[in-house]
């Protein structure tokens, strides 16, 4: 068994943003991230400031049932990037044969055949404002590769902070069309703990993005999302 | 052609709950329902304190067109019970022709062809808290028609705001376990103007509900949501 570097196990909870909003979900949040993203809001998945345990594919199971009980039946593998760990095909399989479903987001530069086995596939390439730059190629063969190969339930997710955001928004969602889009306010204020200022700072940032994407003509079918989860208990970790 | 009685045509905004919830979209709101729910955040749809126009068809499009201009392709067909009135097959079949996406949300109790042709269909059933009385047969009849004839995404939603409520939704989820299924917060404050207590509140709600559906086995697959234009906007209405 392939060892998995984890960060944290946790819920039950709500999934916060994307595709599946508002789902009851566990979490796995794996170590390490092939990018450095600037506004990054798990950088303790790769800056160091926090040490993984290195777990085998049962034991990441056990932890999740131990845990959940019988109050679950969807897992979501976030990160960092957690097509780092080709590991975790034992643990999407280990899921599956007990009828629970699976979701995972990554930024779609890393290939991982296990990725067609899991339910709710979220590609979130980064935007400008991450400091990142998007290999379009290597991006094209992971959608051709996710459309044409799978049946998962596929989605395309954008963090959006400023305009420059939203033209490559727009590039992505063009490129990939029939894909559906969700964009996501980002969180610009991740040191604060007074959670009553960063809800009015997120929802103004919100409605900000909200009149964006109404007025434009090359976002109409988009859908524009907040991080529930923030807006609930602000930046508190394994919520 | 038949003429629709309509309240409101609106947007481009998002939709603020539900399946779609986040999807730009206009909306048209439909007069007259054959429900009288406690907490009906559009009681002004039946309850004589605002006058319908009556439309046609091609005048209902028109206005849509004139002022959502080039900036959707989404219409949200909202009420009172929309499924009253069998004159909106025609703003549909408009519509689609047009290549304009629909989406329709109804309590389940009155049938109408066109149902099978919008493309997101949310069915409403009230719990306890409204007043009302689900007919199971006529809901059956309702849900296994959609099952069996038509190819749109559809889904079952219900609003909470007791235990009561949460007991009747995971019976709903039970009786149409394929269908994906979403709670929402109530809204119990329909007359406060005061916007930033009103949002305190319904996070505060928002917050129980998660918690009652992350300790219930009965709802491992549901989908906890609250109204995103309500929060963004308090109770105003036509956004």
């Amino acid at each position: 068994m392939k060892k998995v570097p984890v960060l944290e196990i946790f819920g039950p909870t709500i999934q916060g943003e994307g595709m599946v909003i508002g789902q009851k979900t566990m979490f796995v949040r794996t170590g390490g991230c092939d990018y450095r993203c600037s506004w990054c809001d798990s950088a303790f998945t790769w800056d160091g400031s926090q040490k993984p345990d290195l777990m085998q594919a049962d034991e990441i199971v056990e932890k999740l049932e131990k845990q959940g009980g019988d109050v679950f039946n969807h897992v979501t593998i976030s990160g960092g990037n957690p097509a780092l760990h080709s590991g975790l095909a034992e643990v999407i399989s280990l899921l599956q044969n007990k009828g629970i479903k699976t979701a995972v987001e990554t930024q779609g530069t890393i290939w991982q055949d296990w990725m067609l086995e899991i339910d709710d596939v979220t590609i979130s390439p980064k935007p400008p404002s991450s400091g990142m730059e998007t290999n379009w190629n290597k991006l094209d063969m992971y959608m051709r590769e996710l459309l044409n190969h799978s049946n998962n339930d596929l989605s395309l997710k954008v963090v959006i902070f400023d305009e420059d955001d939203l033209t490559y928004a727009a590039t992505v969602h063009e490129r990939y069309p029939e894909v559906d889009m969700f964009l996501q306010t980002g969180n610009d204020e991740l040191e604060t703990s007074d959670n009553s200022w960063l809800l009015s700072h997120l929802l103004e940032k919100y409605e900000w993005l909200v009149d964006k994407v109404l007025q434009s003509e090359r976002l109409n079918e988009v859908k524009v999302l907040p991080q529930l989860h923030t807006l609930l208990w602000g930046n508190k970790q394994g919520v």
